[in-house]
């Protein structure tokens, strides 16, 4: 399901050994067409793995037949012998479907600086290429999984076309551990630059919002392919509106599944000069260790709010900011507010809201708190 | 001793009831001259708290005759009354001493957004003159610790003129658990200006290279004050000198006494095109989470360490970067080195040596790792 429910895709996920745990590694999405209209957003990262420069190559054409997943392995800071691999996988793919290699983009996800084992990962291609099935979806969720504890996957339904979807990762842009990869799918007939224009605009609302732990990966992939078998021509708006909703439902599911954490928390900028302005804000909450702690902790400390945003370069006066944790406006004026003592932080929601006033743009950021567990699992990752 | 180890300066630290451990919280060190030249480095967080607000006003007169310190409650994002229990914590000082507030410069540490309990530190303040002397800088340096496990204190002796100092907190210029306090004293014969430069041009080198966890706080202080009681003028050049080793003194020792860490980490950034760029991907290593988890897993986990330095601008090409961690190049050319087993992590010096092969410029900054006690001891703080 999930990337196959759209008209014209077929999916698969296989064991290839990638995985020490003998769990799925080796994930391929195929589109049948008619169409092959293609468009992706890639990491910024200046070390971009060698399936990023590959599949950038791939995606200036537009056009997209085959994409191919493997976890169990990054493929970055491999040099020369690390882009042969990509290249090598690409070929592969294509010579099982009849394909060319231009045609196949390549995402890989686990740890940096480890040369692939290519005698099972292209033992894997074959295998996956076999399974090729509509109901194959599912499989490929699981096979791109690393230390996801649940496969995420969406499906959106509009008039007479659909949108399908699958990633993997726990926050983004800055993801935790690894990287994010995510893969859409849609039997509407779009053409690339439109498609383009769309995700673009879909992931900066989403993916782009969501910030774990302000590290940004060598390998992040949002790939989207449009196959046209719909015959329904939506208009640009409808196709930025339905990429926008499964990006969104794929995002909450990255946060909730986010390594560690205990607390889901929305950072929601108000009153504030600019959007830039806001997310700036933001972000400086989201990556600011001592209240992501505090958060772990129960701890409404909302100097350690104002503390993060007082580092930053967004528009405001020190004696005009309100801010409250869970409806309870605990700092006002940049000073003492509502006793801290009736903010309940036990659930697993939490929202902090910033009143800059200082205009009347917003945004909201996404993230988790600090804690033990998120240490724990980072610091036992790769050995 | 420490700060009233120079000629001209006495000390006194006192248990005013601010901690509830009853241990020392308000320290008072005065400068009994003939000279009453200062100079200071103050936080740049655009929320500072009310000493902050109140010293900058101090300082802006080059002349500071004693300054008051209380562990116990930052007084930060206070409001008006915070600003007001500020000064007449300054007053108080300036009436038992026989001197203006004027010439009373005020630092706090502790919980943010929580007013001072104004009658045990006035109590606490006349304690404190009482008891002040030239053996009180042991006492002084007790009094400022928070979450300090050992008091950092220093002595630089030159020829005919002596730099004392002492410090509080745990990791800066981005500081870990509230704040970074420090005093230095000397009794050469400084002009205000001269000092001003000297300490700036000291604390770039020292405690803006220590980033512990990235975290600004409101209340950083770093004061310089000149009693010219040894009669001696030493260059400009020698007064930097000095207070540049009295400052690293002081950095080092709040790195080794960072919340929680188990490693510290020097990372080198060389053949840079600037010192900026070495600063600047120094940094983006020192905050990144993942990499700082690994590093407390005993993980050389290299692809880190590019990824970290992926995200900044610094000037550099990704094929031609080298890592080096505790001596065998992991790393080659932005990809695979000797192999990462070779490194040797169990001791808690670590050095990271990043080669940009872009220029000639180098700069080092040192940092911790991200442990499960950081996550521990800033989840637990203020409740």
């Amino acid at each position: 399901m999930t990337v196959s429910v759209p008209r014209g895709f077929r999916a698969a996920g296989v064991a290839a050994g990638l995985k020490s745990t003998g769990a799925n590694d080796v994930a391929l999405v195929v589109n049948d067409g008619p169409d092959d209209a293609a468009a992706a957003v890639f990491t910024t990262n200046r070390f971009p793995a060698a399936p990023v420069q590959w599949s950038r190559q791939v995606l200036a054409t537009g056009r997209v037949r085959a994409v191919v997943l493997n976890s169990g392995g990054a493929n970055a800071c491999t040099g020369a012998g690390g882009f042969q691999d990509t290249h090598a996988t690409a070929e592969h793919v294509a010579g099982e479907l009849g394909i060319g290699a231009i045609d196949v983009a390549v995402a890989s996800t686990g740890l940096i600086g480890v040369r692939l084992p290519m005698e099972q990962l292209t033992a894997g291609v074959t295998a996956a290429a076999k399974a090729l099935s509509e109901d194959g979806g599912q499989d490929a969720a699981l096979a791109i999984m690393t230390t996801d504890s649940v496969p995420k996957t969406t499906v959106q339904h509009r008039d007479g076309w659909t949108v399908g979807g699958m990633a993997k990762g726990a926050g983004m842009l800055a993801p935790s551990l690894a990287t994010m990869l995510v893969v859409l799918t849609t039997d509407a007939v779009v053409p690339a630059d439109v498609l383009q224009t769309a995700l673009k605009q879909a992931t900066s609302v989403s993916f782009e919002r969501v910030d774990s732990d302000g590290c940004l990966s060598t390998n992040d992939t949002v790939l989207v392919m449009a196959s046209g078998a719909s015959g329904v021509t939506p208009s640009a708006e409808d196709v930025t509106e339905a990429l926008t909703a499964a990006a969104t439902d794929l995002a909450m599911q990255l946060l909730a599944d986010a390594e560690g954490s205990t607390k889901d928390i929305a950072i929601t900028v108000r009153n504030a000069a600019s959007v830039e302005d806001a997310l700036t804000a933001g972000r400086a909450c989201a990556r600011n260790n001592l209240l992501k702690t505090a958060l772990f902790g129960n701890d409404p400390n909302w100097g350690r709010v104002l503390a993060a945003i007082g580092t930053t370069d967004a528009a405001f006066e020190a004696d005009r900011v309100d801010v409250t944790i869970n409806g309870v406006t605990v700092c006002r004026g940049g000073a003492i507010g509502d006793p801290r003592e009736g903010v309940d932080l036990t659930g697993r929601e939490i929202t902090i809201d910033v009143d800059l006033n200082a205009g009347t743009e917003q945004a909201t950021i996404w993230t988790n708190d600090l804690s033990i567990a998120y240490v724990h699992e980072n610091s036992a990752y790769s050995t």
